[in-house]
């Protein structure tokens, strides 16, 4: 293997240790320093992945020429700014989701990158998991068929949380999943959301998001802090196979169901629309095996094979752009009022 | 007892026979004809409940005095002139769903068993199952508190029909389910639908739709003929607990959780607006043994129990009503295009 | 399809009627006569079937020398008297399980339809269930390779029975598909049988059946009455692959495993016992579809065909027997005291 | 409260990280030092809580006398001469299960400590879960009623461990639960075990082991390193309720059923044997919320409250003797050859 490529990961808050455990332990990349504006946080850190150097200026290590990139797991508003810095500063990144706290910005920092010749990567860790990882490759290689649709549940009993809503809360690892595993990503030309706030908490609580595919399908994200079972379950249906993705059955995580409606066109003279006959194929059942490797060591891998091969990464800035799209055009449509079709006016008097 | 009720089951189709057996078993009601324009069905229906007068005229039927209600089972655009031509001879009346192939017709229906005084009730079997009698009592004795959401899942691989969308088939179970449980009934004044279509079958075969609850809460229903797996599951979220009702789990097929989200106002001189702390309850779960008898049952003892104490069925007239109201709502949602908010330009243009 | 074979069910009680319905609609079938001494009985089950004649005296069908066949749906004690009384009239004969009420009458009864080359087949209808069909099938293919261990639940809150103890209840089940599915049949040379009455019913309801299998494996059946839950699974599990057949998950019936322990054998100079070292598969996981045919249906098809193509039958009298056999050597195992092994004194001592 | 004792944690192999890191954390404990022959281990591990003085001579650790306790995880075999040592210098112990290689050895041990006075405490892990302590709770208040039988599953793709057999590496588990929720411990008189080799590893594979209860009670262990599903399942009847322990699913560990079966005793002057009528429960199940306490600082608690009170630990030196009691007894059984029942003669030569 080539020499390792030296990486600085920037804040040492909740992401940024589990980040630094990544970089430490991969053949790929040499872990050069911790920083954080907080020496102490930083320091303990550094002391967990055994003596990494500490920083507590983000400038010493974008001035330090033997550093090729940085990993930024600060809050989200300063992501913006320490990237286009990185940027500046000729460092490969990547970014803890969200990429930025608004779509405008992401796409900024998306086109200095690419004036650059910089990789810009986001870091959807989701993604890397090997359930995931397989759905694309599912999805990739053939084995479902075009996509009919996507139906996404991701519910428990949640923590309301101060400063989002359940959609920006939950929604991205939805979103940046679709993003990855749909052959052209995640392009959906409208959204419809729908929340939900029965507590009075001043947010939704309670979300479903829709949005057309290609060819009439549909992809539609449930997502729930107020749900007292817990649920991560995506279903991806095609023309060929249907996959069910149950994330907390660890014995069973993805069962490929060769079972599907098709609807066979005959078309004849006496009619000039197609007559459409259904058939059903009731066939196996199949769970692939899935590896066990963490899904951060599959995320520093193609960050650094990204910037070797230069190319974009899998989970690029566009892809992290994308989901901030959606959201920001959910948070639109919650907020209009013309989404809802009245009932006519008779069961209003008839009903109560 | 009193004596019994006499009653003539229209229609030896799909679901008459069900409804003579049930009628013919009953202790409160005499099986006094099966009435099908074809005689040999009829006599077969007859016979499997055995030796039950045929007739193929209905004026038959209506004209015979000592009969008090029938039943009608025949197709759906035929429920409206029978129900009124079998209230014009004064007899009570219970239809299958849909009670009929629109509101007006419905309303017109609802008006006339009003006007004449006489029993109009919906046959919405489900609400007779053990399962939706045990919910509507746990909501009405107030063990789930005020209502905070409602969320219905209703999907298999299911027939692509030739006559309705996915709404039409399925939904009317969930949504006379929620107008069955709810106190004030299914009373939402606005509806969104959005339904895909991605075989070309010419019909939503994917469906959502969602419809306010007061107080800001909400119900979703999803309904789906192209999923692999077979789900039927109703979560009803409350202030005190949340009810989730597993249909296809006989041995817990009701999980009553004293789980869910508090918000504990406090209000401060220093703050105008309320601020909001969140607490968690994480108690028992509780499934409660549930009766085994047959829906179709306890609907014919409520039938008979409506006509006897001259007041309405639990599932009169009024919530056939309120169901076509629902659907008819979302089927013009459907229609609608405004109904999803536009990515902005960007997007489309970064996107492929 | 040469001309139908014709044949009289014999006992219009539990069974009989199931019995009656699949040989008339079987094309291989004439159901030529109901028996049963109380005519109104065998009436009721001819007129459901569609006008069959009926029968008071079994020797009026076994001098019908248009009949080709008996099927003995009659209590347990009257299964040899019958079967032996139609062999002799040169009738091939099924039998409800279990095939006689004592091993040594099985035997006769085996040993007669030989003498007279008939057909003498044993009734174990969940053999004829696609799932067990399919688990046959995976076993003779080589899909499991040789058959390591067979674990097999069957509990439920039970009836307590008022004749037979929870094994000659629940296991013959168990037995005679273990006895279909091994390639050499259910053929132990020992049992041990623990059983636990501790509700003081005066038998078993609690009991655990173990035999050796061929090279070292063991077959265990676990049979209870009193368990809260319900559990019917059955885990086959060979060299090559492991099933797991859970009869309660119509989703998912059969699941095979390509999961499992290889020991791998080194031997070298230095050693004179076999150094073992283990490997692991971790391989996919898949469900074949299963056809929905009703089990007695293909039972009825197999007796047609071992008539005619003078063969035995798949579940011939030899199983009935083997199971007889087996659950005789239980009864007594049960009834030997010298099964269990004490603890030492000590322990008797110092525990209270 | 009081001042904290100090203990000592004996070896930093694979199970004293983890006591080191409770004891740590506990409020009743002041963690006195890391003790191991391997300097370095030992001093990996007092690194990772914090500082903690390492020894590598125990008797250091003894003769240090501002010392209360140690706890002892090395390998098994050094159990007893540790455990000897440390009562002799007057230190309370914890030990790793097992207490000893051999039961001689566990009794002598308990009664040394006995005879000092001294708090001599296996540590079962396991009986400190939140699930364990609830079932305690519950056989203990009377819930579940008296116990009839007990049904313990614990299989799954296992190691096949150099030096044990299954039945040595998991029943360990389910008998120290028994031993622990049982109110009068693991007493059995007379144990049964059988266990299948079919890999030829040397030794049982897959293991059953049946020991009778009170009044005719049954409890049984199944153990198996084979199966490519994991379960982790007890069931414990009572004769008021029935509780089932499924650990894997961290939703509903515990579910308490108000089902079962009643026997009424009916007595007459016609029959001198009781006729028994059975009667049914089907009532509600519940599941109660569990805490999410670690079971090891629920264990540490213990520890100090025996000491501190002067009183047995919940899992004293008695429970580790009465646990390899009954493994002992299971290997003699196992090596016995009695224990089947043969088939009669005539199946061995009409089968095969």
């Amino acid at each position: 293997m080539a020499t390792r490529l030296r990486i600085a990961v920037i804040g040492a808050g909740y992401w940024g240790p589990n980040l630094a455990r990544n970089f430490r332990s991969s053949a790929d990349w040499d872990l050069a320093a911790i920083v954080d504006l907080d020496r102490v946080r930083a320091q303990k850190v550094a002391d967990a992945v055994g003596g990494v150097p500490v920083l507590t200026d983000v400038e010493d290590a974008l001035a330090d020429s033997t550093i090729d990139a940085v990993a930024i797991a600060t809050p989200a508003r300063t992501h913006h700014p320490l990237a286009m810095r990185a940027l500046a500063a000729g460092k490969h990144v990547v970014v803890e989701k969200p990429i930025a706290d608004s779509s405008d910005k992401a796409r900024e920092m998306v086109d200095e990158a690419q004036r650059r010749g910089l990789v810009l990567m986001t870091d959807h860790t989701y993604c890397y998991t090997p359930a995931v990882q397989k759905i694309r490759e599912l999805v990739s290689d053939g084995s479902l068929g075009d996509i009919l649709f996507i139906d996404s549940t991701r519910i428990n009993l949640g923590l309301v949380q101060p400063d989002v809503d359940v959609f920006w809360d939950l929604a991205p690892h939805d979103l940046s999943i679709i993003d990855f595993v749909l052959p052209g990503g995640l392009a959906p030309r409208q959204v419809a959301a729908y929340g939900a706030d029965p507590i009075g908490a001043g947010k939704s609580c309670v979300g479903y998001l829709m949005m057309p595919l290609q060819n009439g399908g549909m992809a539609h994200v449930h997502v729930n802090w107020m749900s007292p079972t817990k649920i991560r379950q995506m279903v991806v249906g095609g023309t060929r196979r249907t996959l069910v993705w149950d994330d907390l059955n660890p014995q069973q995580r993805i069962s490929v169901y060769d079972r599907g409606v098709d609807l066979l066109r005959q078309t004849g003279f006496e009619t000039d629309r197609a007559t459409a006959t259904v058939s059903y194929r009731l066939g196996d059942t199949w769970s692939p095996a899935l590896s066990e490797r963490e899904a951060l060591s599959a995320m520093t891998e193609e960050f650094a094979g990204a910037i070797r091969e230069e190319r974009s990464a899998r989970t690029d800035g566009y892809s992290g752009l994308r989901v901030l799209d959606v959201l920001e055009a959910a948070s639109r449509s919650l907020a209009a009022s013309e989404s809802f079709t009245p009932l006519r006016g008779a069961l209003a008097e008839t009903a109560v």
